[in-house]
């Protein structure tokens, strides 16, 4: 049977396991709103990041409390250094995704993205849920060769953010200066959202094996 | 007398000290590679980003010494937490100072700033210089008050960054769109820059009252 200290450990992973849940809802819901484009639904994952924002002010309170009581060791402190690691990264992935749900808001009723580019932005989207799901599978197994899969996906992400540029410095380009912004921002936060699901990946692997994949 | 033990405390405060140092160099000769146009400059600020890399990895690696050979509490255990925290973002800061160099690279030998907007991105520059240097002198003296200040000069950079934006939308902007994604992606490095100073900061808050500034 476990003590109730290591049931808070356990308590802990479960809350990060959820935040993965969380974010992963909101940049989809983010991307929906993007490309339908839906008011609503911007307006939602706007207002529910305080969701992700809670969890992680219980994620930190107790990680801060535990350690003021327990003189963690080893395995036990890497469990709480990484957890606040991760729910620092998985917080921002919220803040991302607000930051897509926003443009989306401020373009209402026209879309910020144009008809050439909504294949991509689609793409970028599943690939972002792609790489969360994996880091929360990661998180909740502590699965490390899985965690050492993701760079894969986020070089996908990669791709996918240049073919952006490629199409907004074509020739054929006729939308102006307005939306290149848009989509230039919005490609940032897509990339940049995969680029904390990764980080979350290797704190896996540090705290499995004490030392962080290269 | 310290024990050998705080003197290792002392060097970690020591070691992010340096590390703002480096980070604000970093920022202050991205930001002339980018205006003047200086090619060798831009390439010295990419690859001395190493410096801070290593300095960051020799601040994670005693934390995490510390810690399993200490079980730490309280204050100390709140240096080690913020230490690694602080450390992430000034790391992160040395990033954004290297994206910064890459555009000036990238456009070299043109400048990707149109003389209209030089002014507001050396402004930018200044502020981030100076957001880093009070952020630096926050870490090294643990002043509540003064660390208290930092969003101020993050108010100014906000401001800087919306006045960006004003410019690239102007109906007489005149230079297309590749120089328009430049400026974008530049504004938000010079704002996360600046965002990622006030964590700081608020670390060192979070350091000396155990609550965090909201």
């Amino acid at each position: 049977m476990r003590d109730a200290y290591h049931e808070e450990l356990d308590g802990l992973t479960d809350k990060l396991v959820e935040m993965t849940r969380l974010v992963r809802s909101a940049i989809s819901r983010a991307t929906t709103a993007l490309l339908d484009p839906d008011l609503a639904l911007a307006e939602n994952v706007i207002s529910r990041d305080d969701e992700v924002n809670a969890l992680f002010a219980e994620v930190e309170s107790t990680i801060f409390d535990l350690m003021a009581r327990q003189q963690p060791v080893a395995i036990d402190l890497r469990t709480m250094i990484t957890a606040l690691r991760m729910g620092t990264d998985l917080e921002r992935m919220g803040d991302l995704a607000v930051h897509v749900a926003k443009v989306a808001r401020l373009r209402h009723p026209d879309s910020a993205i144009p008809l050439e580019m909504r294949s991509t932005i689609l793409e970028m989207g599943q690939i972002a849920e792609n790489i969360v799901t994996k880091a929360g599978s990661c998180v909740a197994t502590r699965d490390v060769e899985s965690a050492l899969e993701l760079p894969k996906d986020d070089d996908a992400m990669d791709r996918l953010h240049s073919r952006l540029f490629r199409l907004l410095l074509a020739k054929d380009w006729q939308h102006g200066v307005e939306p290149a912004i848009d989509i230039t921002l919005i490609g940032r936060y897509y990339e940049r959202y995969a680029d904390h699901a990764v980080r979350v990946a290797q704190d896996v692997v540090y705290l499995v094996t004490g030392t962080r994949p290269t």
